[in-house]
């Protein structure tokens, strides 16, 4: 049987991808950067889902079946040894190429791990960047660490090369620990590597003053690090050890879990039903979600984010993370592990990565599906009988984890008893630093160890969300609430409060007003709720997070013009998945992201049209966030409105569990 | 051994104060309403705290104890049979009345729940009511309930006596099920019951219009019931049953819980120390919160809440319950109950209410107390040795939930291992409905089921906070965020962007202003963090919901003042507890509240000072509110701000879950 056509492409899929590239391109090298699965035109999908949803369960229609396509990301090199960057789609069924492109040489590709590997070389290579490191004298016994980092937008007037840039910083190595952590000793250099050259082609000088000192002063010692201190994190090296106290929690599910995976992409579970998959960029995916046979959304996913920081220091106004389109949420997933990641009980979905030989493999462990509770769902006590009724909340949680150079995010999607989808990012990881002169603060940050100056910034992420409420023709509105005037025939008491609605016309970029309880609808204009006479929908209120700080036409700004606003609304169009553009990589300005999709001005009413939420913070470091900081939450919540005809969580179970006890009753009594 | 300061006035202490009240007032009669701790005035407790803190761990410091105070409240009936409320503090160790208050006749004590009786017996000796609910025919079968509210705000002109009103509903007998749903058929009159009469002095009639009707017409039919139908929540009312694929998910803790509670109120968890306690009014209350031996809180309540409706159809202008002030949280908690209101090991607290013959008893279960895991807590993974270190994130839950005639409110604490405090709000049970005609919609709510018009409302919260960041004088300030101007020497690249401090010298309301990321601290501006310079703080982002809609002048505006703005800054004073004053009853104004204590205009820098915490929603209900609505879940999020010198959650060990398992291989493998 094919495989779905959301499923992730296989090992095989790939390798069938690879070969036709690399026929394709005889007599030259081929370096591959990705393959991955090209989704299908929505046109056809449409179709061949309205088949499946009409079939027999299990029976996957095989008329109207797109072809498997494989989109192939890749560099040729050719006899003058620079490379090309080209984008193929190939039909991995009948092994041709469809599609084939040149890219130009005014965008950059997205990075590839082994890209990072020629930094370290050439700096090692480098007689100008030895002779810079050797300027400062180490402690005993630590060693100098480059971590590489994409370059950041390109000043305008620099010539785009392909560059690449090395935070540098010093390890304790005496205690024979390779996780001992570096970032606790930051070195004042950055060396910058000509990708294509392989060469270190300039080293950028990092101003360590604090308040009142110039923007580029050099007022770094020889002894740079002598004012550091340890900062570990791993147990074995932390001076008290880990506490001890903390009594395990467990969560089981003896009779096994509520959902069903099947065919390693549908999920079935209280009513939903949706496809996974994961890709290299976006990271694991939703498509076709449906709840009791009913259509919710087409797609739904992370689609970029943006890390500027706000030191004004020169080269710092490069340092601007674009960590989907930079470098691929996907490829930096995590390999997730049984009772760390998740508790309970755990299905793993794997994806597949390629090496720059296009040769597959599998990335194993890189989602994570499990059930939890969440409290309480719903309750409610008669006081006359005395009767409760409770019920809990049970979500279902598909997560996933990627690590960029010193950082971390937590993404998942949770879906729940009550019709309701969640999309939550937890922020972790150790925060970027720079060194700071001994005494000094800093206007660009907070000292949160000595020397250690870890800068303000901001993180603002994008979601994408392709709604098909009940059907692909939807439409958005927003929905305020505002005191109305007095009147003595319609408001004599002061009290009444009109609802406000309007209607997105055209494709536009909006904003939260949560001063007006403003809350975006996605409806269903043709279908109407029978009880309540308004359209099916989904609603959400966009977080009123704090939008780009960056001037207006700053290099931080044009890159990101997604951050302008907190909702964009555009019209559907195939491959048009990336908020801030198909290439971030050096960029200098945002092209072809939801701003330009926006300015199409399209009808968006009554259409297949897609909903972006923008949110993000801004992180002004605390102490507390350091050596690495817990976990910043941030969700936003889509609600059934009018969607359903009652509470759809109102058959929800109210037993009581019988595994809970009384504190004092456990089976192994200690303290209590 | 005497209690703690801090501890829930016990049986014996209750009635110590009982028999106190009643030897001060002879020859009459006393109606009790309340009688529960009086909180020491907090310079004796600050002695007390200090000695305790510095005394051996498990001894109470036996000088400087404050004495045990008991506040009673109570009507005093004389000849001429008319209650005059009074107030009473007695001291319960010597037996004696230390202050008694007769409360003037224009404000109205606190509800209890035995004045509803006397609603219920006086609609049924009504002739005028009974006449007019004749006057509808109900379906087969179906008979009236009468559910007791509090009267609402008076209006202006009217003379204060003490009104109740009840709304009336019909209930289906047939299923001889006492808690069939009879929220689902509302009847269009309001009996209004003369509480010191015990009479039924008017009958409003509601109007049942929908769009274009005009604000009083009586539209309603005599089978007024007909064209409601059913909406059971009750399991074994619902017509489909409940769903039968819901897998148990349990939560055990083997080696027994990490917290210890002594005395019956001092909590000892993760380097976390505080006392708990329950009053008829704010429910649970913790005390003394202390974070590895540094002083964080002094008190820590939810003080007042309000519930506005929008709709301007008299009397729907008085619908605005205070259920803090009104009737009291602690008094309408709920007895929480093992395996449904919390999973795993569970703690209860009792606490004690007394009859109107003043005689107390337990009132158990009133506070459940568990540990939870809240998914990731920190995490890093070293990419190039792929070492990852994860924790969990722990927090202990501090919960109380309340039943206010249709509604639920599931309040709860929770500590986290990070240092964090969250206030968590769950809002549940059944939407407040009014009839409304066949086939009408409205602009004052939604059409939530067959003939039943869920209005437009707000809930509007606040906490109070009174801080003691190590120690008792404290500063508030708020922090934005700004984009710096551009400037060559400053912002030579438009990404600097500044961060403005502004100090709250004096006492005063203040807003959230997300779009500043406005953040506001509490910080102890004599101690300083030894690495960042700082002073230590505890920060929060006050969320920026809606405030009240309600037009300014108002009644509904003028007796919730404290709904004007997200935070206010008062400096302390003993007994102000209550966000909108004392009595809120029949209010017509708030008095004493916390508009009040801000306009003293105080010094509150390094001061001893209290933080208010004002949030909410505007419920404009969707049909799956219905039945009982899925929680709406609200959060603040207190964090530590420079107040360690790292992450406290550091040291949490990042342990494997060894009860974890894959899915498909739990031990009764059923699905998958």
């Amino acid at each position: 049987m094919a495989p779905h056509p959301f499923r992730t492409l296989n090992l095989e899929e790939t390798r069938i991808a690879k070969q036709v590239i690399l026929a394709s391109h005889p007599d030259v090298v081929v370096d591959f950067r990705e393959i991955f699965l090209q989704e299908p035109a929505k046109e056809l999908m449409k179709e061949y889902l309205a088949l499946e949803h009409s079939s027999t369960p299990g029976q996957s229609p095989t008329s109207k079946r797109p072809p498997r396509l494989a989109k192939c990301q890749y560099d040729v090199i050719g006899s003058d040894k620079i490379p090309e960057y080209h984008e193929s789609i190939v039909d991995v069924e009948t092994s041709t190429q469809v599609k084939h492109e040149v890219i130009g040489k005014d965008t950059q590709a997205s990075l590839t791990m082994w890209e990072f590997d020629t930094l370290i070389e050439a700096c090692q290579r480098s007689e100008e960047f030895q002779k810079a490191i050797s300027e400062f004298k180490f402690p005993d016994g630590f060693e100098l660490v480059i971590e590489p980092w994409p370059y950041g937008g390109l000043d305008l007037g620099s010539e785009n090369r392909r560059y690449f840039q090395g935070l540098c910083f010093a390890q304790d190595t005496r205690n024979k620990n390779a996780d001992s952590n570096f970032y606790a000793y930051p070195l004042p250099l950055i060396p910058v590597l000509d990708a294509h050259k392989k060469e270190i082609v300039r080293i950028d000088r990092l101003a360590t003053g604090g308040k009142g000192d110039s923007l580029t002063g050099q007022t770094h010692s020889e002894r740079v690090l002598d004012h550091c201190q340890s900062a570990e994190y791993v147990p074995e090296l932390l001076p008290g050890g880990t506490r001890k106290d903390m009594k395990p929690i467990n969560i089981t599910q003896p009779e096994g879990t509520s959902f069903t995976v099947t065919d390693e992409s549908l999920v079935e579970w209280q009513k939903w039903r949706f496809r996974v998959s994961f890709n290299p960029r976006e990271g694991a995916v939703l498509h076709d979600v449906h709840y009791d046979g009913r259509s919710v959304l087409y797609r739904l996913s992370i689609s970029e984010m943006t890390v500027p920081y706000g030191d004004p220091r020169p080269p710092f106004h490069r340092k601007q993370a674009f960590d989907f389109g930079d470098g691929g949420a996907g490829n930096c997933a995590n390999n997730l592990s049984l009772g760390c990641d998740c508790l309970g009980v755990i299905k793993y979905f794997d994806g597949v990565v390629v090496g720059s030989n296009g040769e597959p493999k599998v990335h194993p462990n890189v989602i994570c599906l499990h059930e939890q509770d969440n409290g309480i769902g719903w309750k409610h006590t008669n006081w006359r009988t005395g009767r409760a009724v409770v019920t809990r909340m049970r979500e279902l949680v598909i997560q996933f984890i990627i690590t960029l150079a010193n950082y971390e995010y937590v993404f998942s999607y949770h879906l729940d008893t009550a019709g309701g989808i969640t999309l939550e990012v937890r922020a972790t990881g150790i925060v970027s630093v720079v060194n700071i002169d001994p005494g000094k603060t800093s206007e660009y940050g907070n000292v949160v160890s000595g020397g250690v100056l870890a800068q303000n910034h901001q993180h603002i992420f994008a979601a994408r969300i392709d709604p098909a409420i009940d059907g692909h023709k939807n439409t958005v509105l927003h929905e305020e609430s505002h005191t109305a005037p007095w009147d003595p025939a319609t408001n004599p008491n002061g009290n009444f409060y009109e609802i406000r609605k309007t209607v997105v016309e055209r494709s536009a970029g909006l904003d939260a007003a949560p001063e007006h309880n403003r809350v975006f609808k996605i409806i269903n204009p043709s279908k109407l709720n029978p009880l309540s006479g308004n359209p099916v929908g989904y609603k959400f209120m966009p977080p009123p997070t704090q939008k780009l700080l960056a001037s207006k036409g700053s290099l931080q700004a044009n890159r990101a013009l997604f951050t302008e606003h907190h909702v964009w609304v555009t019209k559907y169009r195939d491959d048009e998945l990336y908020a801030a553009g198909r290439f971030t990589l050096q960029s200098q300005h945002e092209r072809g992201g939801v701003y330009d999709m926006a300015k199409r001005n399209d009808a968006v009413v009554d259409e297949d049209l897609v909903v972006w939420s923008v949110f993000g913070l801004t992180h002004n470091p605390r102490v507390e966030d350091w050596p690495v900081m817990p976990c910043d939450i941030f969700q936003v919540h889509f609600k059934p409105s009018d969607f359903f005809t009652a509470n759809p969580a109102i058959d929800v179970p109210s037993t009581k569990n019988n595994a809970s006890v009384l504190a004092g009753k456990e089976c192994c009594v200690e303290k209590l």
